[in-house]
């Protein structure tokens, strides 16, 4: 069934203020991930924090059913965590690597994941390899069966990247990574909400994600799926007693589940926030979703392209709804700015943020939009006039 | 000037549904905690999560202010974090060990810090050793001194551990550890809020606390402090684009201040709230919040003594504001319970909390009473009665 708009819409408070094309930076919470979050907070100055979390345990607890609901995982291996990087972090540093290993990676990396790499480069000799992409731009997924030798310990990229339009074949790398048994670790940060995310289709071991981009969830939460028997080979790179219990004066006991990978204290008014984020995208159905992001990701592409000054800078087929641009003459900061006068929401994306695929396609900074399902196709034609109109203003 | 009781009392919306002796757990949030953190999130809801925190800039710029006005020290030496756990570890795995290498530490640390020494004991070969305490229970500044050698790499203790109503001497440490030129990690979770915590008093090199206890600030917050001249050598154990940005293909450039022990998503609403819990607390005055808490922790104190089967566990001279007592027939957790339906908020406190100290004096759980100076004369009294009562109940 298809998304009702006006439904959508009239439980979205800030699409009365706002054109809201920042998906990819952090969409609009829906009312009822607010009042999740507000009603908590309130109960915690209420009765106080410990208090609340207890009165609060089945909720909070089934934030993680939600979770592995979405993702088809099991419960006991998601994880949940301040943000999509520090999800990332804890699962990429707990992987070991000696010198002469090698990790795969995606041309189109995110500036995070990447300085990562180079971190742990230095550290232990593991060399960082890029997968070619296609005549599309896409990573090609034959470029990376040639390849895998068994000196690759770890394929390592983002499904949908922060800029680019961008969708990887995420589920192809998976067959290859299932294929030679290779550690499949996936950055879903911008496809978590905007599309299925089954693990079951997917073939990896990790995925992380974040709760407010696409997902429509809080800011400061993320989460980490762990494959069950992976799980019991990782020691997380830094612990605390809820995640390894001190069971007697020189011994902990690292927890059998995915939450290994969190510490005790947490914010638990954002964890029901992501919770409900969740439940809502379920019950609208990631489908449905998908297909209306494509629709109006397209539209406000190809209207993009009519547009003389304008470079649309996508790459791929059927990309995902983040569109980026240029103008010729206007920095992306301005044309931000200026959007912002006539109260639309988009990004300015540096080249930092995936320097290697800017360098290789020399871009410039671009400006981001990306629609969400409760946007309607006005608001595109209206940004599109906007953007039409900007070598005027 | 001493705390105006009404009036703090009357900014905080939870004293009239709870006696509230869960300081040590999370205190009470007074109402402008509350209103700084709904407030942004309303807002994030109505423009967008982005679009919220560049409004908010200026004061989510000022939180870094705010917390180095309390610690005595400089802005570009605090990092914000998810918890004191993260700050904690952030700051500990940094540091480089060879074998041979010595950590001392106290015998009451935290489990969540305990845990962490082993990990890399057994990463590193590093040993862990107890500093002796005196013959009140206290650790003996003179033991620690005799302990020096070159092999010591690391001071680490907690100031104020989380049960035991113990206060280290965490001056007195400072002291030796400045003269042997040691780093000295200090744990101060229990002690920010409660007392004044001046850097240039306690001689540490690093700092970590949380805003939830009792400095009244949200869950799922915490800080790092970092001293300047230690900054710049400290590599944090992970990184992303913010702590490290990406400035050429295989190149990253860590920042120069704390920060670089961040990552780059945040929980803005909750950064907002710590800031508000930072100035309430400055505003009174930590040392008239310090002698409000004494008094009235000592009153517990003698009120619980007075009772026959009850014993009170705490250690020191001078205690801190935790309270800890057992009573003969009635479990810590059935104690808590019982008083939950009286109204009263405490905690119950494992053995394996603090396993050393557990351990070395044979404590079962126990019971934690931690009052605050927005606590009354007459709760505290109350609280006494309600387990005078208990062996009747």
């Amino acid at each position: 069934m298809a998304v009702d708009i006006d439904k959508v819409r009239s439980q979205t408070p800030g699409v009365r203020n706002r054109i809201h094309l920042n998906n990819a930076g952090a969409a609009l919470m829906p009312q009822t991930v607010l009042d999740a979050m507000v009603g908590h907070l309130n109960r915690e100055a209420e009765i106080g924090g410990y208090e609340a979390a207890d009165e609060a345990a089945s909720d909070l607890d089934g934030v993680y059913d939600s979770v592995a609901r979405m993702l088809g995982s099991s419960r006991d291996e998601i994880a949940l965590t301040e943000n999509a990087t520090v999800a990332w972090q804890l699962a990429f540093y707990a992987l070991k690597f000696q010198p002469g290993d090698r990790i795969l990676t995606a041309r189109a990396e995110y500036a995070a994941n990447y300085v990562a790499f180079l971190q742990v480069a230095e550290r232990t000799g593991v060399a960082i390899e890029v997968i070619p992409v296609d005549e599309n731009g896409v990573l090609d997924p034959e470029a990376l069966e040639r390849m895998i030798d068994e000196r690759v310990k770890l394929i390592a990229i983002t499904w949908v990247p922060t800029n680019g339009g961008l969708r990887n074949p995420a589920a192809a790398v998976g067959v290859v990574a299932r294929r030679h048994g290779i550690t499949y670790l996936l950055d879903a940060c911008q496809a978590v909400g905007q599309m299925p995310t089954r693990i079951d289709e997917l073939g990896c071991d990790l995925l992380t994600a974040t709760g407010r981009k696409f997902l429509r969830g809080p800011r400061g939460t993320g989460f980490l799926y762990v494959r069950r028997d992976l799980l019991l080979t990782l020691e997380p790179p830094m612990i605390d007693h809820f995640a390894a219990p001190w069971v007697a004066g020189d011994r902990y006991q690292l927890r059998s589940d995915a939450r290994r990978f969190e510490t005790w204290e947490n914010n638990y008014a954002a964890r029901l926030g992501l919770g409900r984020a969740v439940e809502y995208a379920l019950d609208l159905g990631l489908q449905e979703i998908e297909a209306r992001c494509g629709i109006l990701s397209e539209q406000l592409r190809n209207g993009l392209r009519d547009i003389e000054e304008v470079v649309v800078h996508d790459l791929g087929p059927k990309p995902a709804s983040i569109v980026t641009f240029s103008v010729a003459g206007h920095t992306a900061g301005d044309i931000k700015a200026l959007a912002a006068r006539y109260r639309f929401n988009v990004s300015a994306s540096a080249p930092s943020s995936t320097l290697l695929d800017a360098t290789a396609r020399g871009l410039p900074a671009v400006v981001r939009a990306s629609p969400h399902y409760y946007n309607t196709e006005e608001e595109i034609d209206s940004f599109v006039q906007f953007v039409r109109n900007i070598p005027r203003l």
